[in-house]
């Protein structure tokens, strides 16, 4: 007779960097301190009104399954968004909803490796890529970029070095989470170079993609000779700040992907439906949604950055998308620190929470110094939050 | 320069043979045949309005993330249901909130298996299993059920014999999805001893848990011996007609598995919200919204078992639950014929759909005379199908 034990995958796969520090932020809470959320990618934006709309409209009786690759509406909505992102080749087949950029990770993941295969990763990374390598007993192997020139990839040489016979991809993410960099056409060119040479496929992250404050950001699809390599994972959460509906999708131009993410989408039957109708219906609010948007974001990034530069022994460069900015701060254990923030800390009843830096790299001993910002207040809270941490940090410097 | 291909567990993930003669279906359809859907398990029933009306009432301005193991009203919604279920002993932080019994599933296998482990399972079973193991990377280790006894689980000795060492779990379903047979008190006793001796999970899919038309089904949960070992996976979809809500839950009172599971929760976010939304106002219908479909799947249960008694060669026992019949039928290839009722057979504009039996055994060669029928339609339109479907029969038997 004997107790059944949790596996080892279970085990291994960690718990949210970006959450885990939750219970210390309700405790500050519980005692009457005002917590600032930076930790996290939630944005305080309204979500189109068309999207609830559609929703309200909803006349059936019976919520039904729908089909495994989309609702028709949700798909044609898609397929235009894309003919106005500039990939005027993406067909509805090319297509496939998925419950959020989530699953379009863990199913682009798994349609490209069996386990213990390996796919290339630039750290610092999304840390929820850990958590849907574990699921699929995949090795994410992890190449650094650079803190001090800004997180640009590393040269050509660096990441061929790492490419084995077990490299079955290299997952990039531009705009970045959690570093705001943008891949230059340059960065862009590397990847693509690698993927024809070695035979690999390129899973592109690009939830991020209007979130760029200078230019455009190039997507993957947009290279005529990856049509067979280039896989886009994408979700509506950061586009139309609804973050909620968990609505995604797949795309690409390889049939054979599409055919393999859509058996692992019949195991799953289908998105939900009543999101996929609303999500569906924001199509309709075409690009203009996004223009106040970046120009807000793009406030709030020069206001955070500007006010992260007057703090003493910080250093940032200043991003160029996303709603992220990874932060070097003067500390030994940046864990320790936002911990502290929440437990031992208070300016007038306030003070901020951080996602520490270790949770976005799968090296051990990385990013103790570091942490992620998300820019999702307004002008005005931001300004209080900087104002809190920096007196945070001196106080912290102090009692160290 | 190479072409990256989909890897072996891409390529080994079946499609789901429930959809997969689809385009047949739609085929048929195009040519003005009405074709009765027997092959999915898609209710007509109505879902409660009160699941329309709390969605119609969201008057959130942003639909921002929720907590990874469901929102509170939905978590309370369920620990509710638990308690009206009988198993008083449930409280809410042994329950996750999943994107329906899929993931309910997926995440179960995964906190109790690596990659490479195996998952005792009976023939025939959910298609959709297959699917998550092979994305999972474990082995199913199918054991036969017998038809001619109405599909009871073979006795203790035959499935103690197909235990190994990669063996962690158990994988039972009642009331059963495709037999519809409803586990024994003396069947669930044998599941218990084999788990407690061998230290191993029982996974207990129990989504028809009402679905049960005399006594009722005894859930794993009910076993205290058991608390460390049972893992239910639930779901709303057929207990509230609400398929395409993508709603369900994990319940066990191990905490190890609860953590586990919550891990991958967080890795994925959240489900969808305002689907949980809707979801969580169900549990104000109490039981009085079961008591009516049960007689309705009752009476279409007993029309479907005296149709099929009436067709020569076909064989069936009636089963005690879930809303499905797996029904022998005297062909030696169902894929054949079921291909064939909709391309090349119509009765008066009319053919009907069946889900082929090969797709609900691991075993190779299995399940060639057999099919499930889903009795989903009303009485009316089943008396047609089965009509249509004794004429087919003949017809298919004298052409061949």
């Amino acid at each position: 007779m004997s107790r059944p034990e949790i596996s080892s995958r279970g085990l291994e796969t960690p718990a949210s960097p970006i959450r885990k520090l939750t219970p210390y932020a309700d405790e500050a809470k519980s005692r009457g301190v005002r917590v600032y959320h930076l930790n996290i990618g939630q944005p305080d934006i309204h979500t189109p009104r068309e999207f609830f709309e559609a929703v309200k409209g909803f006349d059936g009786n019976v919520l039904s399954y729908n089909p495994s690759n989309g609702i028709p509406a949700m798909l044609e909505s898609l397929e235009q968004y894309y003919h106005r992102c500039g990939l005027s080749h993406v067909t509805r087949k090319d297509i496939m909803v998925t419950t959020a950029g989530s699953e379009a990770i863990l199913f682009s993941m798994m349609a490209v490796t069996s386990p213990g295969d390996e796919i290339i990763v630039f750290e610092p990374f999304y840390p929820n890529y850990n958590g849907f390598a574990k699921m699929a007993g995949v090795t994410l192997v992890p190449i650094a970029s650079d803190p001090r020139n800004g997180y640009r990839l590393p040269d050509r040489e660096t990441i061929e070095s790492r490419i084995t016979p077990k490299t079955r991809a290299i997952l990039i993410c531009s705009p970045n989470n959690p570093t705001g960099t943008v891949l230059t056409a340059a960065e862009m060119g590397i990847i693509k170079d690698l993927a024809l040479e070695h035979g690999l496929f390129v899973l592109s992250d690009e939830v991020y993609r209007e979130f760029v404050f200078e230019g455009s950001a190039v997507s993957i699809l947009s290279f005529p000779e990856l049509s067979e390599h280039a896989v886009i994972c994408d979700s509506l959460s950061k586009r139309y700040s609804a973050c909620g509906a968990r609505i995604g999708s797949i795309v690409s131009k390889n049939a054979a992907v599409m055919e393999t993410v859509l058996k692992f989408g019949q195991a799953r039957l289908c998105p939900p439906t009543l999101e996929q109708i609303g999500s569906a219906a924001v199509v309709n609010t075409g690009s203009k949604y996004f223009k106040g948007m970046l120009d807000e974001y793009r406030k709030r990034r020069d206001v955070l950055y500007e006010g992260l530069l007057s703090i003493p022994g910080v250093m940032v460069k200043k991003p160029g998308g996303a709603f992220y900015m990874m932060v070097s701060f003067p500390v030994d254990d940046i864990e320790d620190f936002c911990r502290w923030l929440l437990s031992d800390f208070e300016l007038e009843h306030e003070t901020t929470m951080l996602a520490p830096g270790p949770g976005f790299y799968a090296t051990k001993g990385k990013g103790k110094q570091e942490a992620r910002i998300a820019y999702v207040l307004n002008v005005e809270d931001m300004k209080k939050a900087i104002n809190v941490l920096s007196h945070g940090l001196s106080a912290y410097q102090s009692t160290s």
